[in-house]
């Protein structure tokens, strides 16, 4: 059970990864940008050194196919990042990957395309591996700051045409991820290491009011019908009515505002919203979605802009496997006595759709004030180097019992 | 006093200028963009044509001098768009002054930059052609959309070190200026001439709000600071106030609000609102105004994300003339009896800077649908033909009596 985890060069593929697309101490590796592309090509180069099979799919997927025996694991995250945002937010769970491998374990390694969302349905990567994406999926998809269509972006990222990888039914005994915590939880409690207990679902939202563009001065109060005003309102109402229904680790969270035109003396004509919201428990987020419903149909017999909701993203919360966890928890106790914690994400991650085909885990690290899609995000060596060391020793644990 | 306005070539004119930077069925000229500054060529050949002196100064004013003897007017308006907008909202103004040009009135004519702010500070011209405009402002300034500086787009535009014209003290009797009324109190009574009474003063605002850029998953509601929660709070507050505190004709407009980063996953650490009020009250606009300080104080004592509050612009209302009003009633009723009517205007003007110098007057011509500050925005031919008419015949007994 005894494996060895070379940490150092763990560390030292993390820095090396971190040059990609650097932006100040971040990095800026958008899906299916030029550094992303790049991130991508170094992935599949380092695989390689390891003797695993290397290939790239038709939605971005890079996938390092251990070529022994099993029976396997998948290990892995995603490689691109949100914009000018932290080096660790998924780089840590594919390069975790790597170190496993190098270890010696019976490993695939997977970097799954645009966990972050940048193009229209999120997840891109995961969903197709496990035969959730349609093609009718990926025709509708565009960017969601860009406007890009998908099929533009993968063809100019040189992936059209090319096949979308599935998982070998049967191949794999479990998916583990490692990834940094995005908050302060394990911080503030003065914990190096986190055994995900689920992971929440995100149910995500385009609100667009419809209005009339017109001069500032000239339309009368009565007379306007101010888009950006009626789209104020709504987010007025959800800020009073969320938390009288919400669980007690809703979150919830109007990322978007956009106006348009978007200019001092014009009133805005059109107003778009994207909101969000995230937790563990269907009937909470039932809940949630009722109450947007409701509020949006109050907004539509209140207001003269009407208000059209649109559902982007329902996901399935999902539960953590219980043997993968117990050996997380035997790993983290052996290594971290007593500074580790089980704890559920808050964030969506790419296991919650592996955990539809196999059973999946998740380990946490610290994150520095909790900082997250931001360049300044940031976690120590010596965290990092602890968690891969319960990662090795629980992937270790698991194919042996 | 009967002078003769060719209305079949000052129409000419206007579709002629509608074809510079032509979108849809409106314009798309932002000020110093290479369209603008085509249009102010053609402008300056118009007034060649018409013998004026024709000049362009280091704001982008563009004069035409008459060369006879006086006592002159002056007359004009501006010749920018606001970004993607209507054919006639300032251009109508500097065509109908080449109209008066054309039909021997002793007229100087001119087109004042930027009246649209799409630089802050707004009124770049008619503010500069006063004294009223410091090298210092020009020096701060930046494209509200763009970011780019002032300096940068002058010297962009060829404008850079061009003295800045003044207007000369006692040359002109009044300033006249024809627009469209971008609003619909005109059209909804069967209207078709307006006699200005006077400008309301726009007075114009920032706000930003500093939260905490975080992960929209890993952060708590607890623990999050979310500059765009803040600022719509503040927006709510506003929404539920001033209707409480304003005047009759007050009006108040949030025409922008931007989250950063702006993305479905992440708390935006910044928001920034564009925030404006107008009205023709001095003690109302000082109402509003204090009004607005309590309401960012209240939101800095409430709010975990504070909010800095500056003032952009701040103008005075500008009342009109009343012999130039006279003669433009008497005009109007001579060409459109029964069919007019005294009324103020919503909107700012270069007339209310031109009114600090010399007696000021305006006229509006119905717009039909209210519509303005979009491409959609249009008047008819025969209520044009009909205001310039006016004008011209307002011009005449204003220089006679």
């Amino acid at each position: 059970m005894a494996i060895h985890i070379d940490t150092d060069r763990f560390l030292a593929d993390l820095h090396e990864l971190r040059k990609i697309g650097a932006y100040r101490t971040g990095v800026h590796r958008p899906t299916y940008s030029k550094e992303d592309m790049e991130s991508r090509r170094w992935l599949m180069e380092k695989m390689r050194e390891l003797g695993l099979e290397a290939s790239i799919d038709g939605i971005g997927n890079v996938y390092g196919r251990h070529t022994g025996a099993g029976p396997h694991l998948l290990a892995g995250s995603h490689i691109e990042t949100q914009s000018h945002a932290g080096w660790l937010d998924g780089a840590l769970g594919v390069v975790a990957a790597l170190a496993l491998a190098r270890a010696g374990l019976p490993v695939d390694v997977a970097a799954f395309a645009d966990e972050e969302g940048h193009f229209e349905g999120g997840f891109l990567g995961s969903k197709s591996i496990i035969g959730m994406l349609s093609e009718e999926e990926i025709d509708r998809s565009r960017g969601r700051t860009t406007g890009q269509m998908l099929r533009e972006a993968l063809a100019e990222a040189g992936l059209a045409g090319l096949p979308r990888m599935q998982i070998e039914k049967g191949r794999h005994k479990g998916f583990f991820e490692l990834h940094i915590e995005q908050g302060t939880q394990l911080e503030s409690q003065g914990l190096r290491v986190g055994v995900v207990t689920g992971i929440v679902a995100i149910w995500q939202y385009r609100i667009v009011f419809t209005g009339q563009q017109d001069h500032a001065g000239g339309t009368t109060m009565a007379e306007r019908r101010d888009a950006g005003l009626s789209a104020v309102r709504l987010l007025a109402a959800i800020d009073q009515e969320f938390p009288r229904i919400c669980g007690p680790r809703s979150v919830w969270t109007a990322g978007k505002i956009a106006l348009e035109p978007g200019a001092p003396s014009i009133i805005p004509g059109r107003a778009e919203i994207l909101f969000q919201f995230r937790d563990l428990e269907m009937p909470t987020l039932e809940l949630m979605h009722e109450t947007l419903l409701r509020l949006v149909a109050e907004s539509n017999r209140r207001e003269k802009c009407p208000a059209v909701l649109s559902q982007m993203s329902r996901a399935i919360p999902a539960l953590c496997d219980p043997n993968m966890m117990a050996c997380l928890e035997q790993a983290a106790q052996a290594h971290a006595p007593g500074k580790w914690q089980a704890m559920p994400s808050g964030a969506g991650h790419d296991a919650q759709y592996l955990a539809r085909l196999m059973p999946s885990a998740m380990l946490f690290t610290p994150s520095i004030g909790g900082i997250s899609h931001h360049w300044a995000e940031d976690t120590s060596d010596e965290d990092l180097a602890l968690n891969v060391r319960v990662l090795g020793d629980a992937a270790a644990r698991f194919l042996a019992n």
